[in-house]
């Protein structure tokens, strides 16, 4: 029955999404300058998704290839698993598609709301971002829901137990789909931080700078590409970053869920499977409550509205999670890898993950946030000049990582400590469990971004601009706390798929005193400063074409600058556009080879090295990029109203304000684009590693297989007997040291 | 006899460092003016020492009493361990001692030798920088050759075997030794690092960029200081850097070979364990002999000559090392840990280790030199501004990751299969045999630096200028290489004490899927982060008050921009002396206390997990920041001599300069202060858990004592009957689940 119901939420959700987009449609969109403004911004972003979309077709067929050869080969695996990605890259793609529709179509419509009052301008906004959380959370849910339904029935029903190899197989083939997702995330991500930053880039330094006329003026010919850029990698890449992680976080809990030995459940022993399905299912009724309850007078406080919706999803999602764990699991007696938990040990990692969430993006907030001391410590440097001011930024950047490592080390064992890996497994999944809201005041923020640039440029009334000013500063806040809410689902991921992985691939423990698991590890760590160097040089080398066909245009186009001949637009676009699809090949190939590489030749632990040292350096990466980038940005923007610098006011125009103008240009690739990016890497190669995980699990998993009770009950055993084999890979004198050690 | 030979080899190197610096100081010291500047920045480098000196015995008595409390305590420690840490400490103060005089002796010599030939400069700068290399190696080797002497006779002797708890207990006290020499290395290298780049940075601000003074103009009253920083910061840090990581590659390698099983050697089973000092006692001889092939004509090629005397060395090394494990090692059958391996194994890991520390060099030459891609793709940046500038530099510094990593990880996987954890040890230990041919080729570039600034100063003749640039040139590079040598040195050395902490506190194993091994990895991995943003921080603070000093004297000294009124130097200097002790505090205990706080509350697998993560994190941390740093700096130089940058030539003065000067800024900081900081940082807390290793060992210790041999050869077995006892630490719980799971 059950079974029945996670898919049916989904569909909820996706009605939801019908309804609310409906009512955003309806809205009226201005008049005819607006409108053709919105048009530019909403075909650049279609542009990119095409152009994107049929790169990802080209990269699809190849990972299908290899799935296929994969599925056909291994035991515990299906050539069905190319469908389960299939289905999960076309989701993906989709969930991306209805962000961007709805986002181009929410900007022009809350810059025309925006002339009526705040509250209209953020009802219109918060519903577009309301229906990419519903649209991703939707999506996710019914896809996962229904395809387990089908591979449920087609590997294990009438074939084997909900423990057994067959349950094995058939969530093997339904980490597919996650694979999928993220595959497209990669793209989504990374390619949007690269079109986002080259365009936003190449507009300041020619316009801003060189020019000397306003942001969002449409006299620079790449205004245009900045807005879809907002689209581009705020809506649809942090919308894919989260629709990755919240696919992933669920599947990662159903494998590890495999593992849990639940006696005198009435699902057959499928409860700790069905559990995170549940959770996410109930968690979009829940993030459905939270959304209603965002409202604001005209005048009030939008950010106190914002949160207030977000507590209160937390918590009903809490409570619903408490009533799905005493219903479903049996109150007792559960055990996943020798170690024993209750039900309600479960409820309190779900109560530890919601924790996390919440502490991450309020530490996120305080080390960006205007006012507080990290920012105003740049500020001050900034009188100095732009090389304290950049010195000051990197500081507080890596001073940023030391609180939320502790608070995601302290939730890491205590999950564990509530129910051993499935603890934190589930989390994670229960801090994802309201992504549909955390996406909707994500979404949010770009969408009136949008419609302050629409206002701007459509010349509308002062008032307008500074009623979406307003939500535009709520947006920047909303920004930072979801950039750590996605750091730290993408880490807790991590850490269930790694868990995960470990159950599939045969091994009990990963030896960091084995020199080639140190090896892995170090080699692991690395992966995140090259990923990012490439991510930042590649913003640099876009950034320099925009700079390029800027000044060609500037130079070539009559009448431009008196705003009476009209740039091109489209060129600006096509440069962004082309640049971020070049651009993410190199750094998209090292995140999906090296799992394969490093798991085929050197064998299962010191694939699970590598995966830790990635996970870890890229999370510290992501929090130092991010937050730097974040800090930089309000610093710089700290300026506009003034700031008193040693007894002395500072403005717009300033020597300090050009320092911190350098700041913000830094922090630019580092928050939008390396930042987090480091997200998707970690998971990536994660899932990868997962997908091949049986492939890649030692011989003898076969002796294990005769038994099954014993390869749940006695890891220590089976790890003897596997260590006590040689292992077939490149360092057999090593095995054959371990054989002797062993006998 | 072979217990005589290797300390008799620490005299004899202390002879030469007698011979030569008689000599140096017998060469002409120039004109008055010249030794007054001279006698300047002695006094201060003098000063900052004192005032160092005071600040550590303070901190020596209170480790001391730790020490006391923990020797009379545990098992297998003794209170004697103070003594060897007194006689660490004194030993590495009087290295950076000898090191700081004979470095402020050969500056102004090496200008006045500048006077005459260019061959005669670099033989009194080299003279000066053999001096530094030999004292540190000799000090060295007397310390813990005569050290391990006494506590072979006081404790081993009569009482027990070489392989025995006897022997453990004599290696843990001679732990003190290294443990008192990293401590006085991390005040030198920290305190260093943030005295030279306040003074460097304070002196750039208001004298270059406000006052418009050229560098080393003696109305800057910053000069002075910045010319002390040089040798506070470049010799004495450098040098107390490489003293810690001679001392503790030699004393892990010892710690290990205690657990190396070699049947029929002619020392009693001493053989490995005597080994590396053996190695390092005959380094000393062949890096006497590179220092003596050291020589130029006039108008021939320095970095030729400092290439050919170092090769020369490492090749003698290379060749006594073999003759030493032929003749000390039984042929077959060596055993570490159920690993076994053989006499030709071992020679193989001294072999890797060279190459190691030699391709570590090159890569970081690479990455920093003038005229290649890195650099020149800094220099491009530099035309579209400041921040493109900062964001090249940072690109470059995390590239710089990747080679060096794979080197290292390759290393240690291949030193591991010569010969286990041993062979990692003595791979280490290899790479650090010529470690005084290195110092001497590091500490010849701060001489002719100083040199440089000192002829400028005394408005020596331009030909004078000229020669010491020449020698200021390679000096860079030399700079450059060392760094990669002192990163690749420390990197190993971590390793190896890793491996012997490992031995000494009972545990086989570090699982990283055991989440409170996770967590500690995380917070592990955090703490380079926030050791480099106190150390940026710290400069940033101190060079504001430097600015404030010198922009004062500039207001009110008379005549001072004339060069009638004399500047007060001496202010200054004290500003950076205080500056540097008071900021040092913070990371410094940082340092020393998170072992010792994680080992006792959580024990030693968690406190194994914190270390590979600050390891893994500090060697990133540590290239990105040093790299990128050096890369920025000669990015700059380049605009000196003029660059063609799109066709066009640019130089000092031009707006793409500025924007490069703007880097070179946000690198000193990085190069000087945080990067290489973090060298100390994870040797330092890899040798406090050493010293712990034996208190926070598993209770049932005292089972596995019954029987030494069982300790020894089935560390399986003793694993197993570790985890079956419950531990006594925080989580109580978990070692409930871990007795479950045994049972």
């Amino acid at each position: 029955m059950i079974l029945y119901v996670v898919p049916a939420l989904g569909v909820l959700a996706l009605v939801y999404t019908w309804l609310r987009s409906g009512w955003v449609s309806r809205q009226p969109a201005g008049e005819e300058r607006m409108r053709t403004i919105a048009g530019y911004i909403a075909d650049g972003a279609i542009a990119f998704l095409k152009a994107e979309y049929r790169v990802m077709v080209l990269f699809g067929l190849m990972a299908c290839a290899f799935l296929f050869y994969l599925g056909s080969t291994g035991e515990k695996s299906s050539p069905v698993i190319v469908i389960a990605f299939l289905i999960g890259a076309v989701f993906s793609a989709l969930a991306g598609f209805i962000g961007m529709k709805i986002a181009t179509k929410s900007n022009v419509r809350t810059a025309q709301a925006a002339r009526t009052s705040l509250s209209q301008a953020l009802n219109v906004s918060f519903s577009g971002g309301s229906v990419m959380g519903m649209g991703v959370a939707g999506l996710a849910v019914l896809g996962l829901g229904s395809l387990f339904l089908v591979f449920y029935q087609l590997f294990v029903v009438g074939k084997g137990s909900a423990n057994g190899v067959e349950m094995e197989t058939a969530l093997e083939v339904l980490t597919g789909f996650s694979l999928g997702a993220e595959s497209i995330a990669l793209f989504a991500r990374v390619g949007g931080g690269i079109y986002t930053k080259a365009a936003d880039v190449g507009a300041d330094l020619v316009g801003k700078v060189e020019a000397g006329i306003p942001e969002d003026d449409p006299r620079n010919p790449a205004t245009i590409a900045d807005n879809v850029g907002d689209n581009v990698g705020d809506v649809a890449g942090m919308g894919a970053d989260l629709f990755g992680s919240y696919v992933a976080t669920i599947l990662a809990t159903m494998v590890l869920g495999r593992e849990v030995v639940a006696r005198g459940d009435e699902f057959q022993g499928l409860s700790p499977i069905l559990l995170p399905m549940a959770i996410a299912g109930l968690g979009i009724i829940a993030s459905l409550i939270g959304i209603l309850t965002v409202r604001v007078r005209e005048g009030g406080n939008v950010q106190a509205a914002l949160n207030r919706g977000n507590y209160v999803s937390v918590l009903v999602s809490g409570a619903f999670s408490y009533a799905l764990i005493r219903w479903m699991l049996p109150p007792e007696d559960l055990t996943i890898r020798g170690i024993t938990f209750n039900a309600t040990g479960v409820f309190y990692a779900v109560v530890v993950g919601l924790v996390v969430g919440t502490l991450m993006s309020i530490i996120t907030e305080y080390y960006t946030a205007m006012g507080k001391r990290p920012v105003l410590s740049i500020v001050r440097q900034s009188s100095t000049g732009h090389a304290t001011t950049v010195i000051g930024g990197l500081a507080v950047g890596m001073e940023s990582t030391v609180l939320p490592i502790i608070v995601l080390a302290a939730g890491i064992i205590l999950s564990y400590e509530c129910a051993g890996l499935y603890g934190v497994a589930i989390a994670a999944a229960g801090m994802m469990a309201t992504t549909a809201m955390q996406l909707a005041i994500d979404a949010f923020g770009p969408i009136a971004d949008n419609a302050g640039g629409i206002a701007e440029m459509s010349e509308l009334p002062k008032e307008v601009r500074e009623r979406t000013d307003i939500l535009d500063a709520v947006g920047n806040t909303t920004a930072a706390t979801g950039k750590g809410f996605a750091i730290a689902s993408a880490a807790l991921t991590s850490l269930a798929l790694f868990a995960a992985f470990m159950g599939t691939a045969n091994i009990s423990s990963i030896d960091i005193s084995d020199a080639r698991v140190l090896g892995g590890l170090f080699v692991g760590a690395m992966i995140p400063f090259i990923f990012s160097a490439l991510a930042i040089s590649a913003v640099g080398r876009a950034a320099m074409s925009m700079v390029q066909e800027v000044r060609r245009q500037f130079r070539e186009i009559p009448g431009i600058m008196e705003g009476t001949g009209r740039p091109e637009y489209e060129k600006c676009v096509a440069i962004s556009t082309h640049a971020a699809i070049r651009e993410m090949m190199l750094p998209g190939a090292i995140a999906l080879l090296v799992p394969v590489v490093v798991g085929f030749t050197m064998g299962p632990e010191v694939l699970g090295g590598t995966l830790a040292g990635v996970t870890v350096s890229g999370v510290l990466m992501a929090m130092f990029q991010s937050n730097a980038g974040g800090a930089w940005d309000n610093a710089k923007k700290s300026f506009e109203k003034g700031v008193e610098i040693d007894g002395k006011m500072e403005f717009k125009g300033s020597d300090a304000h050009k320092a911190s103008v350098t700041g913000d240009t830094v922090g630019d690739p580092f928050k939008d684009t390396s930042g987090p990016s480091m997200n998707i890497l970690i998971k990536l190669m994660s899932i990868v590693s997962l997908v091949i995980a049986p492939h890649i699990a030692a011989p003898e998993r076969a002796v294990a297989q005769q038994n099954t009770s014993v390869q749940v009950h006695k890891p220590e055993l089976k790890a003897q007997l596997r260590r006590a084999t040689p292992r077939e890979n490149l360092f057999s004198a090593e095995a054959f040291f371990h054989l002797m050690r062993h006998l």
